[in-house]
């Protein structure tokens, strides 16, 4: 994992995915034995992890999903909805995190956020209107984003003068920022982020993965000097692709863009793709080496060491939301979710289990003392006890939750100080280990064990079924059988637009006005020029 | 303080400051002493905490802000450039929140957000674009919203069908969703939360206090009963109530707004209202009941326990980044910042002092061990051992960033294995303290006092400010003498409306349209019926 960590020399192929994404633009909710009202009331409460009593109800009727092999964008929708991850915002292609969505985003936030201040950046914040002015400043950068743009043109009541740009993406602010912070070689580098929204005015919307709306963070950073600014680029897709791997056990690729796909302004991307449970590449994070593009049009200028007047070299780099669909998507089977332990918001549910009266307090009392000494251990563990529930209702809605672990107690295990232990990743039986002590020093160490282990099984299975879907290409027709096949391809590709352009319009790609820019050329160093498409950007 | 903490009998009486509010819309800065490119010029980096050397050339000769006597508002905007809290953003009345102000905000942020989810809160997100039409329906929402709102009519190059609205405030989508969460009192409470931007079109402003765009907390919850609601809204003014003593030093008067002054769509606005250095009053944070206005607007229900229909009774509560404002306002003084420990982004600076560059190696050693040390303990702390300043010069930086506590370390220091340690709030050689122990456990030990000892002190030194400043008056002629003194009055009010608007207009205080609502009519319980009138919003 260490070497698939380095960054290309950069070769690359071109290879697309074989079946166009077929985004649903607000699916109106084919939630399959749902009441006619649809997809809101599948998904009853906000209050998430709490479950409430009327939205088990309708879970109890509704919990199965499309099956993934069947439609997998329908069961991605279906996951979304069933383990209240988000809602439609009633903007079309505008998205509501719910609770459930929005901890793993938290978990997310957590991590980075302190990568970040470690490699010294500091988080600050820029206004999101951005004068239209602003925008066409970079040439390539307005042929980008104007048509994707959200404008401001009333403002307390008046028509405007100059009309606004609701955020898109904020280089061209930072730089109008960075004039005036920027003197001297003395204020480089000069290392900053921010965790904000932006909008962008996107055709084709899927909850997480491309929406009207979406948060991010935003790095921005100036150097003195070109080498610099590509040092801190690969740094930051290092970070990422470190962070894709250890936390949400996604093998993503990493890699740089085509210069068709490379970000509106930027002399180079890298990206971070990581290929979906339907084979599909997902542009999970990228980093940009503007080069002096932004400070050019900018005049963002500092006096080098002999009192020469420079323009500053940029770097940019950005992960979102759609991260959260790239865990779903990455992980998730026919029975829902499937979370990673580290950015899981529940790592351990408690069922306890019991039918006669006179079993309930002792069942409840060893299931509370198991929650405390986990919880004290630093597990997030979360305890079932409602008793309008039966225990087999409530193994399914947490599986559909996606929780790693679950431990289940009833009289007989009270007696015996043991629990029974079940794997979310391992279905059945298999999964299930008996006679567990509750004896916390055991249990404790077992339970972060297990823990442990459903994280790196997790990425061991997404790494094989990545490297048994890309494959060693060396002709025109390789290349074309694979496509057909479904699978990625890996080999060597001049990198010419041309051919880039032909293979698109093969794949019947959609074109960069209707989807959203695609990514094509992604490669990777260690096993040198592989290409990838990716279909959701 | 703990009396304090408690809510108000509500008997209100009127008191409004004395002068006019000089809000400055866009100040050109009157930065004293500057070089003319002015504002900016005099904040050079945004990678605070660390110092950069061509800033701090500026910095050297522009240390000296406006005395705060002299022009209070000079004052308050020369402290934000030069401690580089926040700049001016390119469209009118917008900020640009620098690291060093970012920080403080974050430490707001990582307070409240523990309280939230104790409080059985969880966070979420709600997309900022609303219809516009979803303003409408709430009759007085969208009478004290609409002069304020900023309008999208143009996505992705087409102008829109409906115009929408940039969140000003989510009440109107939250319900909009709520509808289809809620069902049965069993969904009930639904307690959310989310961080956010919000935009409001303001024609006055000033940074932090009031800007086009700002970032705060607005919490929405949904209950069954109006009991529920209104001890959440209590709950909520009580959690703000007390992080503003204990983490921020800022003695707020907890209270409730006249009718005039409540929440456009609350029956009830509780608010804290802190008495800034001025004695201006400034609303640093509110929770609304808001009975069942949305509920009935939106139609969101559920059945009670006898399967009837019933509207939500309904909250919402905020706080924004004008908290800092009110931080610099209340504690800053000639010298610039005071942070209260709390809440201050660096603790504790370290300045090694020395002369021969044979001192040098021993005295950065030492610095060095004192700053692990201090961080091991859980201190925040800085060691500026920049050789391009003297120490007289970082003493006057970090007191301008208002740093509580300063640690100098000599040559002579070193010999004696001690520390001579200054406060920031207690100005020259008395807040100075010569010859304690370097030694690991006794070190720690004392600075961990002295920051405990600036926390108490700051709000103790804030609470004999805000008490000399309240008379309590009895009669008209009393009222108008204790304004004419620049002083608040509390006293008995009989809540009309005419009164109150009476007072305003008698005290030329500027109207909500020109100015933004202002907050009249707070009360206090314990020293029962003060009134207050926040000029800064």
């Amino acid at each position: 994992m260490v070497a698939s960590l380095r960054l290309p020399s950069l070769t690359s192929l071109l290879f697309p995915a074989t079946t166009r994404y077929p985004a649903t633009l607000r699916r109106t909710l084919s939630l399959r034995n749902r009441p006619a009202s649809g997809f809101a009331t599948a998904s009853n409460s906000t209050a998430s992890p709490e479950t409430k009593s009327s939205e088990v109800d309708r879970l109890r009727s509704d919990r199965a999903v499309t099956p993934r092999s069947q439609d997998f964008n329908a069961w991605y929708l279906d996951v979304i909805a069933s383990a209240e991850l988000a809602d439609y915002g009633p903007v079309r292609g505008t998205m509501v995190i719910r609770p459930y969505g929005y901890a793993i985003w938290e978990a997310i936030q957590e991590y980075l956020n302190v990568k970040f201040k470690e490699t010294g950046h500091s988080n600050m914040y820029f206004p999101q209107l951005i004068p239209y002015s602003f925008i066409e400043k970079e040439a390539s950068h307005v042929e980008g984003f104007s048509p994707e743009l959200a404008l401001v043109t009333v403002g307390g009541g008046k028509e405007l003068e100059e009309k606004l740009v609701v955020r898109p993406t904020s280089e061209t602010i930072v730089n109008h920022m960075f004039t005036q912070w920027i003197h001297s070689y003395r204020d480089l580098p000069l290392m900053i982020n921010q965790w904000a929204n932006v909008t962008r005015w996107e055709m084709r919307t899927k909850p997480f993965i491309r929406t009207l709306e979406f948060l991010w963070q935003e790095g921005h950073t100036a150097h003195a000097t070109l080498e610099e600014a590509e040092k801190e680029a690969k740094q930051m897709i290092e970070i990422y692709t470190r962070f894709a791997f250890e936390q949400t056990a996604i093998p993503v690729i990493p890699g740089r863009k085509s210069k068709l796909e490379t970000f509106a302004g930027a002399d180079i991307t890298y990206t971070i793709e990581a290929m979906m449970g339907d084979r599909k590449a997902l542009q999970a994070g990228t980093s940009h080496n503007l080069g002096q593009n932004f400070s050019r049009a900018f005049g963002t200028q500092f006096a080098d060491e002999n009192g020469e007047r420079q323009h500053v070299w940029q770097t940019s780099w950005a992960v979102s939301t759609r991260f959260v669909g790239g865990i779903i998507m990455t992980h998730g089977d026919d029975a829902g979710l499937m979370l990673p332990p580290k950015i899981a918001p529940i790592q351990v549910v408690i069922v306890p289990i019991w039918k006669k009266d006179t079993e309930k307090t002792g069942v409840l009392s060893a299931a509370s003392s198991v929650k405390e000494a986990l919880q004290s251990a630093g597990v997030r563990v979360k305890l079932d006890d409602t008793d309008q529930r039966t225990a087999g209702w409530k193994f399914n809605f947490w599986e559909m939750k996606g929780v790693p672990l679950r431990i289940e107690i009833g009289p007989r295990d009270v007696s015996s100080n043991s629990v029974v232990v079940s794997r979310r990743d391992i279905p059945g039986k298999a999964g299930k280990v008996f006679g567990i002590s509750m004896e916390v020093s055991t249990l404790v160490a077992y339970v972060k064990e297990k823990l442990d282990e459903i994280q790196s099984s997790l990425l061991e299975k997404a790494v094989s079924f990545r490297d048994s879907n890309i494959v060693d290409v060396n002709s025109y027709d390789e290349l074309k059988d694979a496509i057909s096949s479904g699978k990625w391809a890996r080999g060597p590709w001049s990198a010419s637009d041309a051919d880039e352009q032909r293979q698109k319009k093969l794949q019947s790609l959609p074109s960069p006005t209707e989807e959203g820019p695609l990514t094509i050329g992604v490669s990777i160093g260690r096993i040198c020029g592989t290409l990838s498409c990716c279909c959701y950007w």
